[in-house]
């Protein structure tokens, strides 16, 4: 495996950690050569999680403390899935040693420090890392994303929002004021916390909304459409729990730059959003535009990481609404890291992800 | 049981028909009559639904062909739990013999024929019943119901947008305009239909969007909706599917009629939302106002009659966010419809619903 | 509410002292007159299982701290909803401050001390007073409850077990040797534990055998089935956790003392098994013996103090295969516990239960 | 992709056609050449099931009528995926074509026509084809799966338990008498029938054994412990349906051929067990032994095709419990006939698969 890049990941026992686990593994490109837990060090990955025991790697290789030193001398990328405020700790010296770091928390996503303290409720811990670090959503900033040294790779609710989103905002089809966001995602979005709200039966036969008005996702979501738009944006984001392991389908409420007063005008602005989007994404490999009376099904994007995206016009209210679909831990968390990953090693970029 | 009112269900093989069934068998002051069923007829409630054999009455009652005349014989008040189209081939016959009819189908719900055809593509097979009809949604209605000969029981969707709704536009504390409800529903909704969609393994680990942007329940919503605002209006609904036996919860996106500027202006404006909602249902047996951190879960309504309400004001947006949980098939069908009885007969409105 | 009987629940914010507390709120001769527990002292019921606020004694109840000497004062009956061990330190004071105390954990179940230590592994912290103590299973002890001073409620593996089998040891039917239960149950019989292995995500989408091969349940099933059979009997018993809320399924595997060696002889044993279980049961109001092609099912006991049994001969084997479905919230733990208490307080058997 | 092997799917749109669709597309060695559906003909694999539109495979290959001749001239190997008595009306003029068939339905896995005609209710349709098949399960029959014309892939059921049995009876480390398996498998076992039994809501929040006792997998499983004991064996055998979608666990009761009387005995028996598994497993890549305190779990298993099988000896009863977990569509299904393909092409046998 002497050609392959090696990599590591602080905090591999959580269910982001455990997924880049499970990619890396299977990665065609790279050695997985370092994962820490401290929960779980001096074990093996196949103790752990024995489904992985298949893999000689995950037989051999030992969860350790997370040491800067000793990882950055492991690896040459490094993923840090770790708590928000947690991760900058480690990036900060990684970073220094030269390790080029792909940071699943949301420590590095915001351009803003002040905005960070809002949301976060804390002063953000490396404020001079904010002008480094590339916002990872390769459909966005693949280019930067090749050169980056710090990619923050987004959420998952962001990038459920953002990719249906940013498209027709560029493009001037949809109005950036009075946007709403209806998400509902699976229970894994919480992590592998031990907290009776997220015990089986506390979630089994329940749904239910929480984190409302103002969701720290949101501060994401919103820096990312004000770019796009080109003036401030401020939405509505409601998220829901129900019960699933994994999945996320967001249901977009957009008004359109044009009314459409008749059937001819909804014909014509439904074929300007069909061309944005395929404009956009036609040649993305994971993202999957719905045609005909398909609709985003989280169970058809589960395990990859695509992203489904449809739409319908309504004549009656004179809206756009987008829907769509992913998996909250692959393509809204540990894919859509590696597909960074690709990108930054010159890799194909659906290497390991197909 | 000389004493007790006679009730016959007709359709009590459905999910609602089967949940009428264990109602009203508990039912201190009715006596389960009649049900029908063409699937089972010959069988005892005991022998489909082994759960009732507890009750006298289900080793005893056999399920019947649905047949007026006989209907009218049994019972003063005859439940319909069918397709709609199917239901005003019974109400008609069985009002002309006397009988009180509660029907729990969308057939009576809309008092404009012409609306009833756009909807549900085709002619309403009885349009001179929709003067007589009473939409039966007691916390409103409840004075017509009493008197009521044929009461049109609402549906599960619109009773979980109708209740939050409907006290605000009535104080014009909302703007009738933009109104958006985004709903997720159990998989009950869609009846006992062996479809291929509702396969436990095609909606187990799934949640999808359905049947946007035109539902069928917007019909009787809307009508409501412009009663209460003395003004049309037209409303974006958007229904989900998620892997839950019962439940809807809806999530309601209002625009308030006065902007609220800063901290203050947003506490006067949450007491009057607080005392319009204390005014409609201090008094209610069945709505249950949520105060302090607490939001609606299905979880915490599943198997009652009652519906959970609570709001937010979001002071970014400048947006009333409104969400209630109820059971589908009791507010949401069943149990409602057995409220209706009760008031229709003179019961205390919560005999045999708590 | 006079002349209601005072009860207390010791423990109630578990998932069994939740549904005590839901049983003892809507029973009708019964005035739930305290709750403890430690996490919630002086929040009312209400506020924290708001489910329950539709009832004036949940508005207006507060949890306390565990106190007996106030709990004596306020109750004539405590119930015990705690885990073992911890369950004798409250049993003691109670008793001599003349309570009568219904146990739900395991403290009280067993005859000898020696047995509890094997088990449980610790010293039994209250030896003197397991003679005293009945085991609460009604249908076995029914007129030892009547005058009971302390109440050992049976655990849900063991009730889903003796039930069944009991009444074909008494009778001879089948051998005392060889007896094997799989039982397969919900989440909740884990108890509201804040424990990753009980975390939504863990358990969805997951069946697991655990706790095999000595069960500390086996203790008290093999010490009835040893009364009943007359002589030592040691079984083998494999629990599984499966994805629901509520619920076990138990399959029993028996040996008939008499082979069948035809048709006519299976018959006949089929005759003896079921004159058994119709002299057994025939009366009881929580026991439904399952005739014709039922099967057991989960979703048919859920909410319900019922059990269900069916069984088979396999003529190919010469097994009897019994089956059993019961809640294990009520007929195993909260439900089964009302019922001694109606025993216990001379009321119909199925008050508060049906 | 001409040096892929080109292989056709007949009866693609089930559960297990629909998983080896997954699984070939993705396959490094085959080319899918031909998909058949008489419900969905003309339409696109991309159409019927979007998640698969990533391959251009799936946008470009049309489900056609099955027709022999067509399906001979298109592919090289031919999968059956068809209910049982049908698949054979496929295989006899494909194999007189010179096509190599994987059978996934029981119609060739038995011996004797007169075992089948028992099982299945009606006379075999080809049974001069019977003594030509090989049993697909690789870890018994690879040397005759790799030169087979027809391999008639083993069953979900039969996999779990045959595994886990079969080195133990060779050995005779265990009786051939009184063996028991309790098998519990998620719904997509009962195929994509749209029948109420398997509707969502029939299912979850239900646990229910079915089949009992003369479940038609019970011939498979009886001729092959048969073979290995060297004398005739009959089990008891008892599934149960539990609400996942995938996954089947299954408990085996064993009685270990010498008694361990002690410690030290019990703890030689393990010892003998234990290098009996290894040596019939340790090298296959498909069979995860589980060491420690691990027990299988359906959730570590799913998505692969792995079984994964642990043990436990019991003191008290002398009794010996194996039990085992897999994926019932791969390993119990369509991974299995991968496997199979793998051998008989002369491919690494994990090609695909891992």
């Amino acid at each position: 495996m002497a050609s392959r890049v090696k990599v590591a990941i602080v905090g591999a026992s959580g269910y982001s950690g455990e997924e880049l686990v499970r990619l890396l593994l299977a990665h065609p490109r790279v050695q997985l050569a370092a994962v820490t837990s401290r929960q779980y060090v001096g074990k093996s990955l196949a103790e752990v999680f024995p489904k992985f025991s298949q893999y000689a790697t995950a037989r051999a290789l030992r969860f350790s403390e997370p040491d800067a030193a000793k990882l950055a001398k492991a690896a040459k990328v490094v993923f840090l899935a770790l708590p928000h405020g947690v991760a900058a700790e480690f990036a900060v010296p990684l970073l220094k040693l030269g390790c080029r770091v792909i940071d699943l928390s949301a420590d590095f996503r915001l351009n803003n420090a002040a905005v960070y303290k809002d949301f976060y409720n804390h002063d953000h811990p490396a404020p001079e890392l904010l002008a480094k670090s590339v916002y990872g959503l390769p459909e966005v900033y693949r280019n930067k994303i090749k050169s980056a040294k710090l990619v923050a790779s987004p959420g998952c609710y962001p990038t459920s929002i953002l990719l249906p989103v940013l498209p027709l905002l560029r493009k001037g089809l949809v109005k950036p004021t009075g946007i709403i966001a209806d998400s509902l995602s699976g229970v894994s979005g919480a992590g592998r916390k031990a907290e009776q709200d997220y015990l089986f039966v506390e979630c089994n036969e329940s749904v239910r909304p929480y984190g409302i008005p103002k969701h720290r996702h949101l501060s994401e979501i919103e820096q990312e459409l004000t770019i796009a738009a080109g003036e401030p944006v401020v939405i509505q984001f409601t998220p829901h729990l129900i019960p699933v392991n994994r999945g996320i389908l967001t249901t977009l409420y957009l008004a359109p730059e044009k009314h459409f007063a008749d059937a001819k005008a909804m014909a014509a602005l439904n074929e300007k959003v069909s061309a944005c989007y395929q404009a956009a994404y036609a040649e993305e490999p994971f993202v999957r535009l719905l045609e005909g009376k398909a609709l985003p099904d989280t169970k058809n994007v589960v395990g990859t990481n695509v992203i489904e995206i449809a739409w319908r016009l309504d004549a009656r209210t004179g809206r756009l609404i987008v829907m769509s679909a992913e998996d909250n831990l692959v393509k809204g968390a540990s894919g859509q890291a590696v597909q960074s990953l690709n990108i930054l090693c010159g890799f194909p970029e659906t290497a390991g992800l197909i």
